[in-house]
């Protein structure tokens, strides 16, 4: 029981090296418009996508997250954040910042599934993605405001995630193993 | 620039009428491994996925969602709570829980992502598919431990969403329109 849509699920791996060359504008309408077509809880659509392909403000986000991200606490947060060679978007060349409408209902969910949905549709067309959490640390920073407005959202969105796209470098990763357990049955 | 992958992302439409014949074992596992292949932060798939085929439990599920969904202040659910047509699970021959790890890391984000992949795998295969969240009213209720028993959780993890699951009865629904001024550029 094979079929396109289920080999790019299960093919799909996050990739964490890119070429330079920047990804075409139909490619993104593509992917941007895979997005807008999740499904979202009572239709509310509450999100908000910003394509960023501006070096500086990727190197600037990257810088401040990295700078925010330390002494947090956690280990492994510590030794991501403080290694001189991460760059958190791994110098993708486009970043789509996704945000979610403040109190919003399953905005959260609605948006993970957009990012989803632009992940596989990423991969179709052999663009390589991953999604990031580490840029919440500038996001969520005492610069929040100044990221919104750099961002130029909407009133009353936050920046949440992130999500690296670009041609990948190099081969794909190994899938990492599956924990066991995960599933169970009521019949 | 099309293939398989962005047709069923563009097409996939919320299935709210199931025909009464179950689905497959073999359709059902490609449906969770689908969805156990999806991303997760840090890789922690902090997701557990409960598949009920068991028509007592799911009339359990939808009767204790309506009584505890209604009197709660918002004329939306109580319009759908108080209708007595309604089931929230639509009479589909199977459903699948997701439940999330309490205080797992991003695991609303995470959860969201494998069903994302489960309702495009379901998609692919023919299959329809509801992302339900009315269900929450029963799960989070007094009656919380109880269901958590009866669908026989690993330790530490709460219900949160359902997918409803079935072949299609009737045509699939029109695209509702996508809203307006959600994607902007930096470059």
């Amino acid at each position: 029981m094979q079929n396109e849509v289920i080999k790019a699920i299960m093919e799909r791996r996050s990739i964490r090296a890119f070429a330079e060359k920047q990804i075409s504008n139909p490619e993104l309408d593509v992917i941007i418009n895979a997005g807008l077509h999740a499904p979202s809880a009572m239709n509310e659509q509450n999100w908000h996508f910003t394509v960023v392909q501006n070096k500086e403000l990727l190197d600037e986000i990257n810088e401040k997250a990295k700078m925010y991200g330390t002494g947090t606490g956690n280990d492994y947060i510590e030794k991501l954040m403080t290694n001189p060679k991460l760059h958190i978007f791994y110098n993708a060349p486009t970043v789509i910042i996704a945000s979610e409408l403040d109190d919003g209902y399953a905005a959260t969910v609605n948006s993970s599934a957009a990012i989803q949905n632009m992940l596989l549709a990423a991969h179709s067309l052999g663009i390589g993605s991953c999604w990031i959490g580490l840029s919440r640390y500038a996001y969520n920073s005492e610069l929040k405001d100044e990221f919104i407005k750099k961002l130029n959202l909407p009133e009353n969105f936050t920046p949440t995630y992130s999500i690296a796209l670009g041609y990948p470098k190099g081969n794909s990763p190994e899938i990492k193993p599956r924990k066991e357990g995960t599933v169970n049955f009521v019949r």
